[in-house]
């Protein structure tokens, strides 16, 4: 009940902030109807003032991979191309149709070998955020002060590690690195098994009618094609308009200056975010239909999180721990903290927007920050965390908030992993497995 | 006939300065046994001046990642064991077969989900030779200069070249970096296809009994097992003496301080090592089993080096190419490039090794860098090619060796490529198919 409570105030706190439907939010900027490949946001600088005599001294973060390539060769970008160039040879392409056509034809092209692959824009946001980080705790990243960072085995996230990495470096070439993307540390740093896979697609069968409601493609259909008839006989509209819209969000990941959005009109665009919405929160946050379970999957990464900061806390030089990874880590770890509004829990899928926008919470190159104080005479650490370098608060007590006492901030987290996990034997009984 | 005399001349020279035998060598360095598992051994740091008024301006390498663990988890790692356990458990293994039990296990454990990776070994090696080339050739690496870097999609050379690339920015942070590991670049970054793979099977095969003459296995298992009718009935002693050597050979991968190697005559580990050292040449090298032709797998590297030099020679600045790969490239590049003694021909396998030892060409981080150098006044640019950081004679005529003028060069290198694939129309097709 106190939580409750609790999250009410935060709730209020966040929409008094954020004044702004989601609605008017993406026709102000339609990138932002890209969801989770919406292009890395400038933050907003704003920074709270620690308590007095209190100094930062290490910081851990788990970043997304920056923005990238479209994953799926043949879905992506094969596809579609294939289904207008056919239609492109019977006649029936609109002039809009054929200007759809070369624009995805140059982008498949573009593409050809580079799946998933990370871009120069992904690069510039890992190399932003590693340059604040820098300005922002200048006494972490001083001297000879020891970054540990992490990847997973995925190739865009390693590239994103060196980012990061060289733009430190760059800025204090005395700082001493390791570095690693291995396998043995996959069991945090993307963890994923049957339980949480069965749920997915469970929540996904579930809302399926819900979400077919925010798929429109009658009106695009005829700025496309000359001939209905086409359209009925050979084209799945609600798949053309859905794989299109796939690359009219991901253009802001490329410099090409090349432009999709304009061809949906700004409710289409709207409403396909709204779908894509849901399944992001039906798939990793804390919907009902899972009773809330759906974060833990994380559990081992914010363990992981709680057991290194107790081991590089204890250091008296100061250090960093940076790993990289994927949104689909990120936004369940976000919802496992509570950040902001991100632990939102309701049955209204609907409504869900008005309260839950994943494009505030997971855009490439994304990142939680946790950054730690101390002072000289005061024993209590302090932590700040961050979601895209704002900060963030939790539903931890504090008098001094968006800082923490670490000690509570950890005892939090730690009571509600141990029983969070008495729910999900199939957890501890895999994490057993692999440690 | 030119060619002939100019190899035999450049043989007498290497043989002349390398006066001892392989097995001298070996007996003196057990560690050269470890063959392409050999770690990267500090260069001689021997530099021969450049002629007068020229200045390095532009370097391009190909290095294969650093050490690494064992690739096949069950071959190198769980089936050794295993067997060593269960003759543990029949109470047959002596105390040298219980120590050797111990260390394989050890070494096993330590590798778990680590197959392949990069140690910290691997990545000192990196440091190091980034380390060489910015203190030797310092016109290169100044100011802003910019490097592009490529690595395969393998983690290990990836983090090789992340590896460098921090290196290099510490010692000068103005430096601007590119970097990639793209499926895109794999076509000469690591090219492979169905002939080659075709003539190396048929060519192991062909030479199957020779490489079984090395293999001597009945002292090993006197020492390791009580009981040699257990050996007889459970033991296949030719495969456990090849897999605990391979091993032993790259226990210099790690700072265990552990060793394999004594349990082994240094006999033993010559005979072995020259076994290995077949197998590569006839997989790699200018084998008259293959006509000559293996080499020319490299043939999409050689010619991205020397098309990406043309590009980056015109330049006004200087820059460096870096490649990030593997030594089943390197190896085929140096005898494409017929550096020093690397494109040797023999049929007589038996004495390959008195002149080719591939331990000089491929350790860890072996690698091939071309530095260039130009002159205010004189338009000839002129280049130097270095094998693992040492200075490579190549049969290119020169009054100034071991600088070349760089049109010489790429004119007989362009020349050897034309020529060669004009015998591959597979290679030449599945190139167009790639580009």
């Amino acid at each position: 009940m106190k939580y409750f409570y609790g999250l009410l105030m935060l709730l209020c706190i966040t929409l008094s902030i954020h004044a702004q439907t989601a609605q008017e939010e993406i026709f102000e900027n339609i990138n932002l109807a890209g969801g989770n490949y919406y292009a890395y946001p400038t933050p907003s600088g704003k920074h709270t003032a620690p308590p007095k005599g209190y100094a930062p001294f290490y910081l851990s973060h788990y970043a997304r991979h920056g923005s990238r390539f479209l994953i799926n060769e043949e879905k992506a970008y094969n596809e579609p191309v294939r289904v207008l160039k056919a239609a492109d040879k019977a006649d029936v392409l609109t002039g809009a149709g054929k200007q759809i056509l070369i624009i995805t034809d140059s982008m498949a092209n573009m593409a050809r070998k580079r799946y998933g692959e990370l871009t120069p824009v992904g690069v510039r946001q890992h190399q932003g955020i590693a340059e604040r980080m820098y300005q922002d705790y200048p006494q972490i990243f001083r001297k000879k002060a020891h970054i540990d960072a992490r990847s997973t085995i995925i190739i865009r996230c390693i590239l994103s590690m060196t980012s990061q990495c060289l733009q430190l470096k760059e800025l204090n070439p005395q700082l001493t690195f390791s570095y690693d993307a291995s396998e043995h540390d996959m069991y945090y740093m993307n963890y994923s098994d049957d339980f949480f896979s069965a749920e997915r697609k469970k929540n996904d069968k579930a809302t399926k009618d819900l979400q077919r409601k925010f798929v429109h493609p009658e009106r695009l259909m005829k700025v496309m094609f000359k001939d209905m008839n086409y359209v009925e006989e050979h084209i799945d509209s609600e798949n053309l308009m859905i794989a299109l819209f796939e690359m009219a969000r991901n253009m802001q990941s490329h410099d090409t200056g090349l432009d999709l959005f304009s061809f949906f009109t700004k409710q289409e665009c709207y409403d396909l975010w709204k779908r894509d919405n849901i399944r992001w929160y039906i798939r990793s946050a804390a919907t009902p239909l899972s009773d809330g379970q759906l974060p833990f999957v994380e559990a081992n990464l914010l363990e992981n999180i709680l057991n290194t900061a107790d081991t590089c806390l204890t250091k008296k030089e100061s250090s960093a721990t940076l790993r990289f990874g994927h949104e689909s880590c990120l936004l369940p770890l976000a919802c496992l903290m509570e950040l902001g509004n991100c632990g939102y829990q309701t049955d209204d899928l609907e409504n869900l927007h008005e309260v839950w926008r994943a494009y505030k919470f997971f855009p490439m190159a994304s990142n939680i920050q946790l950054v730690f104080y101390r002072h000289k005479k005061n024993p209590d650490i302090l932590v700040k965390i961050l979601l895209n370098e704002e900060e963030q608060m939790i539903p931890v007590e504090s008098d001094m908030a968006p800082y923490y006492r670490w000690k509570d901030v950890e005892q939090y987290y730690r009571t509600k992993l141990d029983a969070g996990l008495k729910h999900l034997p199939a957890v501890e009984k895999m994490v057993a497995d692999i440690i």
